[in-house]
């Protein structure tokens, strides 16, 4: 037991806080979220560029019969629809983000204190709104694409996943990786919640 | 050590705070928040409830012509697509969410000592899941209606909104409704992550 150790002064445990070094499992804790939180962040950067990239790439040129003997060539691009260019817009600044947020994520990591709570507090703040913006476009990509592999009969909309397989491919591919950079996003503002509720309950 | 201080358990850290009594400037801080809390989680009760029942009351039903001298009464209902399916039943999932988080808050807010930090945890985790919901419901739907409005010509997606203007209506409201709801959980997320933060600095 320590406290029977006669070399330990009596007066180490009254130190004023100003020198005082976290405890073994408290800076386990401290050095635990930071980790995941540049994980995440390098997560929601590869799936966000992957999606971007995958969706702009998608042009695919078919020769489309409109008379008996009369083909012509008809291409099939993201900018076509306005979610699709919305979708593009958000997850570029996603991207962005990641990348600027995530170094300033390893530099907070690098610092011999850890993370201070007014970086996480920006970090959340700014996460939750992306959260929202990225889960909008994932929505609005994802309903515009439902209606292109399905078709609509009720208002005559026919469905060209038939004719433009690959452009489709790439759509479906691009949509299912923002969808995870939306659940990245929200494990982020979760993380960086419960990063918050531990210092409460540390102090 | 954990191991010096033996009147300490290492597990009293996370103990609530159950004798604490908040000196009158804290009082106010932490009543402050519960307030807005509550006014947020009525406006999002709001805008959501009316947000579906203008969605599921859109029916309109038009004489459309087929052939000359023919015409048949077509229907036009948010069922025939599943955008608009996914927006009534995140949105339902909201307003029901509000219903039970709010009558919570109100009763946190009753309470002598305000909310406690691990409901609001709670609180902020579901608000933040919520808020993807609804966010990627609001842009499916807002995708599918747009091409309602505008049509798409190089897919040949005809328009519909000349032809059901009052349905196209009812859409727009509700679309704009769950617009206001997903920016009323992203506030709710911001409040309780300052109000956390908030937590931090006092103590």
């Amino acid at each position: 037991m320590a406290s029977t150790n006669p070399t330990t002064p009596p007066h180490a445990a009254t130190e004023p806080p100003t020198k005082y070094s976290a405890p073994p499992h408290e800076h386990k804790v401290s050095s635990f979220g930071p980790i995941i939180d540049v994980a995440l962040r390098v997560i929601l950067f590869a799936t966000a560029l992957v999606a971007v990239i995958v969706m702009v790439t998608s042009k695919q040129t078919k020769l489309i019969p409109v008379a008996p003997g009369i083909a012509i060539p008809r291409d099939a691009k993201f900018n076509h629809s306005p979610a699709f260019i919305y979708f593009v817009a958000a997850l570029s600044v996603a991207c962005l983000y990641s990348i600027v947020t995530g170094a300033l994520s390893v530099l907070a990591l690098k610092k011999p204190g850890g993370s201070s709570t007014k970086l996480q507090l920006h970090f959340v703040i700014l996460d939750a709104l992306l959260l929202g913006i990225v889960a909008a476009a994932t929505g609005a990509a994802g309903g515009v694409a439902y209606i292109g592999l399905k078709g609509n009969s009720h208002v005559r909309w026919n469905k060209i996943c038939h004719t433009y397989n690959s452009f489709c491919f790439h759509f479906a591919t691009s949509i299912l990786l923002s969808l995870i950079s939306s659940i990245t996003l929200l494990f982020l503002v979760w993380l960086s919640v419960y990063v918050l509720s531990k210092k409460i309950a540390r102090r």
